[in-house]
């Protein structure tokens, strides 16, 4: 058996070691156009950054290591030009002499990865216009940023963009970040990240929202980024991050099919339609755990799984892949936010039934010293509870919530399983009521019924004559902001002032969190009003309003 | 509906606010012997250490909060001292006057927790030897901890007594933990904690193991525990933490039926043989979720459950209690100890068939700055590869393992599914393949026969004729240790030294971790060797030798 594997970075070697654990008698090559197979690209913004100081830490599995351990023939700066599926051979082009020859193979994986999209702008092939994709990129921009400092422009706010403007304000620069939508971090919902876009710029980032670069010129020492709305910023380096395309040409030269966004379709065995050509990590078309809809999510770990179940699969094992959950984590300066499953956005836009809540707990319990607090949204079916997505933003123990709200979601899980979920407690490491059991609750009481919520997108600035709203919190928080038009009644107080509220009207109550606005919820709705409580509270309409919070 | 629960602390305080969410027109009554409800028993130690530094912080509830909000009727300082389910009254008494007064009741919650077990002992009722259960217990130890220093002794190495051993040594007290086991923690099995045994005693706490108190001599300023050893401490004050026992009595005297451990017996809606009798929290016998047997598992998280459920089912919701997996934490100086679902010994005195695996990943990519290791263990049904178990130590990342391999026991997931969850990845926070991905992995393979593996206790000190180990780490690995009479074969050069090996031998083969061993069973495997993998690696062989390592 030959198995040729075209990309030895994540999914490409994960499944050359994998081959090799099963079979010692084939012949496995690896064809990596890049100077080194299995680099930590994950690790680029922080090399840039300083954070990880050594270089050499960046190259996980070095040639020598994947030779003398796994016998692997690795050829890097090589790279593959054509995929002859008739004949069973690809052409590679040696990249250091230019020469080209062929290479036959029994099974072919492809696992070319993503490349970042560069839109067709005037100068964006300036030098200075640079990428974050693999060594030699990180080698530039760490050329361009250590020892000096000035100005750098990110285009894009998506993770990469995040993290690389992270990492170069860590280095001395000022960094403005250019993002075409109207928040960071374009797979969570909005009033998620907004609290981040101030977390940002307290740390000198600036933030140019809804606007993109429109063409680059070069200047002395640099480029002028110009921008779609009229400003301009000069610079000394440009990075581009906006999102990336599956470099699936090759294959698709080839006749392998690919979908819509241009990633290689692949079986649960990640076999394309030619049975012995296989597509792993990045340039893999994925099916969505949560939709079963054919999706494009660029992910390490299931990069890693699918190099794994495609070696798997030449060697006549019977592992499958159950597809992509959207499971991510990124670090912005000393917060984290982290998601998995469907966000509210794309249930919107796909037409999907959905009811979400907000807790806002902390990450243990609040009498130990250091708690930090997060934001925790939860995403399910109104009416069956099935868990759809979440999505948590905040400090410490972030990483720990959605992990395990993405194992409920891969089980299959309701709203009220993550009531029952039985997790770790001690008051330094979480609640005996933890964060996820807390969603749960509060996701449960609302599809039994008995804690009908309103989100902040119903309550208008100014409140409509048939609404009546009830801050329960107490005068001293309320003095502090509030929604508009609503009467502060203490939760203490409200069952001796229900005289106060009137029976023909839609009663909205409301606290900081949403706990107290719940028990004010559940007294006047035994006594006959119609009533729902503002989920997740004063907070989550803070959050959602982001920098313009309506004057109460 | 008029509901009285005796005891106003976690599972108690869960159901009064959960009834009173569910009936504005009940009437609540909460007795409590203690001066206030709800309040942080798991903090205890901690405000003893100085950690937390309030006491008014343990007070998580308080009282007015609980009649404002929930119009609780809180009697503290109010003894319980008989229930008449006949008449379906119980007799009060009240702490502060001795008067004694009838309570009637529609429904009774029993939530009178857990007692430290004091054992029939000579001089055990000195008052320094003392207990860490509720305030008053704290309010003493404090005032004994504070301003002072000298020897303390804590019998019992169960949490509490780590726990309040750290915190005692926090406060500048030199501190010996007696304990009749041969290790701290007893639900872990013994090589997890092995490596906490030198944790404690660099951070200056004596360790008297296989050893328990045997009487209590008073001494000027404090008292003398004489060791069954024959040896004794002078201390200025014990702590005795061997465990608690449900406190049940009153419940029994009544006809309400408990279990051979004590604990009251109940259905999955926490009711007892009484249906107007409900049983919540640490006096409640529980249903193992793994064994599906009776158990008795002290956790605030469970107990806090359960007052819910008890609730909902008085008002005719359809809660279930799913029951206890045992899932906990520790934090031992800067370690932590984590476990949930079987531990090894519980599964061996039960005669369940099972198998296990070692890995020791670190929290977060090794190529990022303050990566910190831990050891995973895993245990499974040795066909099926149901996930029965985890046990995990280490530094951080510890409590997020298990709390996603707790949420796979409840999803009655096997290692298989391990392999494929997709959890939160960016190198700060993990891995592309995760500890519990790669214990998934390792698991899997064991079950599938790719990956036969040996563990620690068939490795005899001497090495049997017909067995032959191969240390396939560096030259400059085993020149540090190794296994008794293992031959160094590197990883790297194994293919080509295959003439040196025995065929006529069972192979073992190991490297630090496992990992190159693995890899290196497989060539041998595949060569046609009876080879066996020793899972863990030399690592866990330390580890289950703990501080009698043999010489190699």
């Amino acid at each position: 058996m030959k198995i040729v594997i075209i990309g030895g970075v994540a999914g490409g070697a994960s499944a050359a070691a994998r081959a090799r654990r099963l079979s010692e008698d084939s012949e496995i090559v690896i064809i990596e156009r890049g100077e080194a197979p299995s680099f930590a690209n994950c690790g680029l913004p922080y090399y840039v950054g300083g954070e990880i100081q050594s270089r050499d830490k960046l190259l996980v599995a070095p040639i020598e290591r994947l030779h003398g351990r796994y016998r692997l023939d690795v050829r890097v700066r090589s790279e593959v030009t054509k995929i002859d599926r008739a004949n069973k051979t690809v052409d590679v082009k040696d990249l250091r002499d230019g020469t080209t020859y062929q290479e036959s193979y029994d099974k072919l994986i492809v696992s070319t990865g993503a490349a970042p999209f560069r839109p067709d702008l005037d100068g964006i092939d300036h030098p200075r216009v640079m990428e974050l994709r693999d060594l030699k990129d990180a080698d530039a921009m760490h050329a361009a940023a250590i020892g000096q400092s000035g100005k750098a422009v990110v285009v894009g706010a998506g993770f990469i963009g995040i993290e690389v403007a992270e990492n170069l304000v860590r280095r001395g620069w000022g960094v403005t970040v250019v993002e075409l939508g109207d928040q960071i971090l374009p797979p969570w919902d909005k009033e998620m990240v907004n609290g981040l876009h101030d977390h940002l710029r307290g740390h000198g980032v600036t933030l140019q929202l809804n606007d993109s670069a429109d063409r680059f010129q070069d200047r002395d020492g640099g480029v002028t980024v110009h921008l779609k709305s009229g400003g301009s910023i000069d610079a000394s380096f440009v990075v581009l991050a906006i999102g990336v395309r599956p470099e699936s040409r090759l294959a698709a030269d080839a006749g392998i099919e690919c979908g819509p966004r241009g990633g290689i379709v692949t079986n649960a065995q990640m076999q394309t339609n030619d049975p012995d050509v296989y597509a792993v990590g990045d340039v893999a078309q994925v099916t969505d755990v949560v939709t079963g809809l054919p999706t494009q999510i660029p992910l390490a770990g299931p990069a890693n799984r699918q190099g794994r179940i495609a070696a798997d699969h030449i060697f006549g094992r019977a592992s499958t892949f159950r597809g992509t959950q959207g499971t991510a984590v990124v670090g912005v300066f000393d917060r984290t936010a982290a998601m998995t499953g469907q966000s509210e956005k794309l249930l919107k836009r796909a037409g999907t039934p959905y009811q979400k809540i907000y807790v806002h707990p902390t990450d243990h319990a609040g009498y130990y010293p250091g708690a930090q607090g997060m934001t925790l949204k939860l995403l399910f079916d109104p009416d069956s509870g099935l868990v759809l997505g979440a999505q948590a933003v905040g400090g410490a123990g972030v990483d720990k919530r959605i992990d395990v709200i993405a194992t409920a979601i891969q089980a299959g899980w309701t709203v009220e399983d993550l009531e029952e979920v039985e997790l770790c407690y001690a008051p330094q490491y979480g609640h005996a009521k933890d964060p996820v059991n807390m969603a749960g609750f509060v996701a449960s009481g609302v599809v039994r019924g008995d804690h009908p919520v309103v989100h902040v997108e119903s309550i208008a600035d100014a409140m409509p004559v048939e609404e009546f709203r009830i801050d329960v919190r107490t005068p001293g928080e309320f003095a502090k902001g509030h929604l508009p038009d609503a009467v502060n009644v203490p939760l203490e107080e409200l069952r001796d002032r229900l005289d106060e509220i009137p029976r023909d009207r839609r009663v909205v109550t409301y606290c900081q969190v949403g706990l107290r606005g719940y028990m004010a919820s559940r007294i006047l709705m035994q006594r006959g009003f119609d009533v729902k409580n503002l989920s997740g509270g004063y907070k989550t309409w803070v959050q959602h309003h982001g920098e313009q919070v309506p004057v109460a």
